[in-house]
Order: structure tokens, then C-alpha cells, then sequence
């Protein structure tokens, strides 16, 4: 499985450094952790309860604060220094607290005396309650722009979802025909997204057929596909902690009714709309309406619910957004995904594909079959 | 998919309020919104950055604060209200906001302003910066000892995971061959573990064979297994935010060498030794030393190099911890891990069962097949 690099980790400690003017940076969201230092502590590993918290001198050089269960995986990233503080430990006798999370900031309040640092950025909502009073600088805004344009490395681990959710997106519309059920037909893209990456990752998606299709989405259920029906298949795992997120309507046994031929050119053709908008500086309101006027010309903008897209990395979604009251503009490294879709009585489609924003357009990074008979 | 019940939230609520005197309770860990309101808003879902709190009333009443994107999941919860606050919502025009925590924040100001509360109970470590000054009283200790005696709906969840990871097991035994890959034998497990639930669920778990099986632990790799070989397969996933926790140790091919027979004697006398101190009252620590003490017996006792087992439920590892520095007593309703291994140049293998503590005993909850050869 890849990883972010040192190198792509540091030049974003530089970045961060470079906009804000503080002694001592501290970032405790797991998002960030891995943006700065490539270790990633997801919120649902072992020991999950525990506080971590990376901190980023002036100079760039970065210390991991963690407890001994992420040790080992802390020390697999690119922090100048892994510093464990006192919790449970697996290993007898065990250094096990009665407060872990006092431990925690005692060791954090160490920290920031150690350096002298009079002044701290951080991320409003991230920053534990009790550290030493000194002035705080809310790097929210900062963190959201630098986020936007992805590094090398970060493209390589969103072309790598890319690619296992393509994977994922094959097996599942070869396993398609009458008679399987959501759950089973979800089985195979996980399969093949399992075996694509070798290792384990964070299933999420819709995964919807017949009438559950036009409620939009949710997850699977043991409801058999019927012929006639379509599914809907919006495929978003969480892999190394980046994403990729992209969407099939794939038709149940033979052809298209006339309404789901007229569904699946429309979708064709927003989709074509909203490319032809993608570039550094189109207001992210314009891909909205873009994709949203070509679904009116079809005669489903009516049943177009959701946004048209959005900016995809290590959140989803993430910014920009492409809905009407949107005061975004793309920029060039930005990652993001188009959606059109609709939805009514007798009819329900979605297709989406990402893109990489460039000065000059975009480059598609999704190759996936979209026709709903494909 | 089972969920925690109306009726053990609210008994849960009255628990808190009785534990502690406070005018409102508020709780932002995504365990303990689940623990008290049923509703589980897993940090990788979408919209994962938002922030989210539970507020309780001395009576017992609740409201969840939250975005948009989660609001029709916490709705399907037992709040008596969800407040949404503005930030992202992927309807168009779209509640966007350039500082969705300052709005997250304001909001819950006023919650607190609407109830004039002057004491707040709050999760050292939970409670965002910037909200009215007011009294706080830590919760974590008492939190930590409520969670330790599970409810009915909470072991009907642990028993849901248990009978998914069964199956998940029984499957991964029938796929273990000389040639099969870590990650196919992985697979296997994760496609019975995900028919079980007829959902998807969050795979967590120890997949290693051959020599990596001497480092105790790891994810599956495309090492394909060899004759002589063993596998040890720790399966613990998180299940509609309840987990268990197993394992087998599976022998690839024939019949076991006679260490490999040692070993699987030594772990199973391990495992009873344990098993015949689980009852409320006994120490920890206890716990942790007749394990090693049959171990020790055989042999084996230097090649031990982890704790002993360990709660499980909404966390993993949770208290109690079975290892020698451990100042807690089981108590009835524990749920809890025995997790015998033994490790060298050689030979591996761990066995792991899960009990709930009875006032007399403990009733074991995990039926799988443990024999290396069974």
C-alpha cells in the first residue's frame, strides 16, 4: 500500500510554517496528522480513546505525541520524534493510568514549556481543554486552503483508491443480474477492492437498487435485484486515509425502459456539461449550474436534489463545493468529483467521475463503465 | 442490523444523572453519543470532520447537536430533539459556512444559555474550546466505570458481533490451505463476517502466518501459507459500534509438530486457568497470573509478552486490563477477552475467547473452534 513521503510531508510542514507566524504549531486531527507527518491513527484503530497530538516547531521539525499502542505505528511516519506518554500498554506490568488523558496534557504541557512557546496555532475544536495559557492563533482557514492542492504524494494515494475502486466498480457490474442481493453484489466490489490494495480498508457507499434507488442512496441490504431495475452504486472506501469516490447506475438484466434511456443520455451529458467548466478560477457555483442546466434541457433538473460535486482528499466532501451558493473558485491541484443524478417515481440514476483541476482544465482520473447497460 | 434500544439509553442517562450533580451533561465522543442517544456517528463516515454533542438534562432529557449531513442519521437515534447547526449540506443552495465549528460552537452556546446552565458535566478532553464559562466536573472516571457493567441491548450488540466473527472464523478455517494468500484467507472471513451482518462492517483484526505470526500480530499481505505453516487470525471488528474480540491459531496443511502440540496444550490449559478465576471480585491482576502461571508450567511463560485479555464494548482494549499492575476487580457485567499466546523462533500461536462476568462465573460468549489442527 503507499504512503505519503517525507518529502511531501515536510514541504507541507514548510507551507504551514511559511503562512503563519507561530513558535509552535499543534495538531491533534487525525486528518492532519497524516498530512504532516504520514502516520495515521484512524479513529477506529485499537486504543482509538487515546489523544494524539503533532507538533510542528518553526523550523518544520515535528514531534508525535502518542500512547504506547500507536507507538510502533507512529514511528513508521516521518515525525523528527515519537514521544510516548503514560497510558495503557499491552505489554506487562504496563504503564497503565488511571487518567490517561491528564497524562496526555501533562505531557503536551511539557512540550510547549520545553520550547518557551509564547504563541500557538491550532485547530479550533483541536486543541485540548487545560494546556498552558499562552496566545493561540485558529488555523482552520489555513489548513482548508493549503488542503486544496494536492502534492504528488497525496495524488498518488488518491490514484491508488482510484484504482481499487475500479476495480471494486468492474467486479460488481459483472456480478450484477437478477436474482443477487445489494449485500452480495457489495460483497464483490469489496472483494476486489481488498485484493487490489492487499490489505484492509474502510468500506463506505451507496448501494441501493429498484425503489431504495430513488431515495438517493444508502448502504446495502438483502433486497434482490429484480430485472427492470437499476442500481446505484456510488463507491467511497477509505484508503491509507484518502479517498476516492465515484459512481455507477448499472441496469438489472436486459435493456433500458425509455425513461432510463432518457436518464442515462441526460446524466451523459451534465457530466459532459461540468467537465466542459472545470479549470483553475471557474467559480464552483458555475460547475453547479452547469451540470444543473443540462439536466433542465433533459427535463429532470427538477429531480436533481444534491449538490453536482465536491472536492474530495482526506475529507470527503471537502471543499469546493459545487452548489448554487458556493463563493469558492476552483484552483489548480484540487481534487474533485461531478455527480448528476435524479430521481423520481419509476426512475433513479447517478454517474460521477473525479478529476484533477489543472491551469488549463482537468484531467480525468476515473475510467470506469458509466452507461446504466454498459 | 441490531441497535441499542430507547429504554437502555434512557436508563443510561438516569445512571449519569444519579452518578453526578450537574445541570447539563455534555458529551462529544462519538462512543458516548452512541452510549446515551443509540445513534452512531463513526468518525470515517461522511462528513466526518463535523462536530458533533450530546446534551443531557439533569432529568434525563437529551438533544443531539449536529450538521446537516448527519441529521437524518441522528433523527434515527433517541434524542428528544437534533439541532442542526449550520454548516456544509449537500442540498442545494446549501447551509454553507466558511467556520463550521465557530457555528458548531455558537450553537452550543446557546444551548447552554437556554438552560442557563451553571454546571457542566463534560468529558475531559470532549469539551470544545470557547464555550460560556461555566463549572465543569470531569466525567471520565465516572464514565469509565459506568461502561463496565453492559446492558442488555449493549450484550445484544457484543452478541451480534460475536456471532458474525463466528461465522467470520468458521469460514477462514474452511479457506486455510497450503497456497492461499494472508489476504485471501482474510477476505473469506470479511465476506462471511459481511453476509452475517448483511451490512458492512469495519474489518479489524491479526491475519499472520509463517515466521510474521512470531510478531504476535499484523494485517494480511499477499504471503501465501505453506504446509507446516500456522495462521493466527485475530478478528475484532467494530459492528455498529460494538466490537468482539477472538482468535484462533490455525495449523496450514497436516498434522502439528510437536512444539506446535505443546504450544496448543499450553494455550488451551492457559485459557482454562483463566477461565476459572473470571467471576466478579477477582483482581486483574489475578487474572493475568494464572494465565502466566500455566503457562510458566509448560514452558512457555518467557514467550508471553502480552496482557492477558481485556474489557471490550464500545472500546478496544477497554478496563479491565489483565495485566500484573492492575489495581481493578471484574465486576458482573464485565465483558471481557482471555487472550493466552506464546511467540519464538519456531513456534506461534494465541487463542482469545470472550466472557461476560456473572456474580459466581462468567458465561463464555464465543464458540469458535480453537484446536491449531481442529
Amino acid at each position: 500500500m503507499l504512503k505519503l513521503t517525507a518529502e511531501g510531508c515536510a514541504a507541507r510542514r514548510q507551507r504551514l510554517c511559511a503562512a503563519v507566524e507561530a513558535d509552535l504549531f499543534i495538531l491533534t486531527h487525525p486528518h492532519h496528522i497524516l498530512y504532516f507527518s504520514g502516520v495515521w491513527l484512524s479513529s477506529l484503530s485499537l486504543g482509538s480513546a487515546g489523544a494524539h497530538a503533532l507538533l510542528i516547531d518553526r523550523d518544520g521539525a515535528c514531534a508525535l505525541l502518542t500512547h504506547a499502542m500507536m507507538a510502533s505505528q507512529a514511528r513508521g511516519g516521518f515525525a523528527d520524534e515519537v514521544v510516548v506518554y503514560p497510558s495503557y500498554s499491552p505489554e506487562p506490568p504496563s504503564l497503565s493510568s488511571a487518567d490517561p488523558y491528564g497524562a496526555f496534557v501533562g505531557a503536551l504541557n511539557r512540550q510547549i514549556e520545553d520550547r518557551a512557546a509564547q504563541t500557538i496555532g491550532y485547530e479550533r475544536g483541536g486543541l485540548p481543554d487545560g494546556i498552558a495559557a499562552v496566545r493561540r492563533i485558529d488555523l482552520n482557514a489555513t489548513l482548508r486552503a493549503l488542503r486544496r492542492r494536492k502534492d504528488d504524494d497525496e495524488l498518488a494515494l488518491i490514484r491508488q483508491a482510484v484504482s481499487a475502486v475500479e476495480a471494486g466498480h468492474a467486479a460488481l457490474r459483472a456480478a450484477i443480474r437478477p436474482g443477487i442481493t445489494e449485500i452480495d453484489a457489495f460483497i464483490a466490489a469489496q472483494d476486489a477492492i481488498t485484493r487490489a490494495i492487499s490489505g484492509p480498508v474502510h468500506m463506505l457507499g451507496d448501494f441501493v437498487s429498484g425503489p431504495r434507488a430513488e431515495y438517493v442512496g444508502g448502504p446495502p441490504t438483502t433486497r434482490a435485484l429484480l430485472p427492470g431495475d437499476v442500481m446505484i452504486a456510488d463507491i467511497f472506501p477509505v484508503i491509507a486515509g484518502y479517498r476516492a469516490d465515484f459512481t455507477a447506475t448499472i441496469a438489472v438484466g436486459g435493456g433500458l425502459s425509455a425513461v432510463q434511456q432518457r436518464l442515462d443520455d441526460a446524466l451523459h451529458d451534465a457530466l459532459a456539461a461540468g467537465e466542459s467548466v472545470l479549470r483553475a478560477g471557474t467559480r464552483a457555483a458555475d460547475v453547479y449550474h452547469a451540470v444543473r442546466h443540462a439536466l433542465d434541457t433533459h427535463g429532470f433538473g427538477a429531480h436533481f436534489p444534491h449538490h453536482a460535486g465536491h472536492g474530495i482528499g482526506l475529507g470527503h466532501p471537502e471543499p469546493p463545493y459545487f452548489v448554487p451558493d458556493s463563493d469558492e473558485r476552483l484552483v489548480a491541484g484540487d481534487v474533485v468529483t461531478l455527480e448528476p443524478g435524479a430521481y423520481g417515481s419509476g426512475f433513479a440514476g447517478r454517474i460521477e467521475h473525479n478529476y484533477l483541476i489543472t491551469e488549463t482544465g482537468a484531467e480525468r482520473l476515473t475510467n470506469h463503465v458509466t452507461r446504466m447497460a454498459g
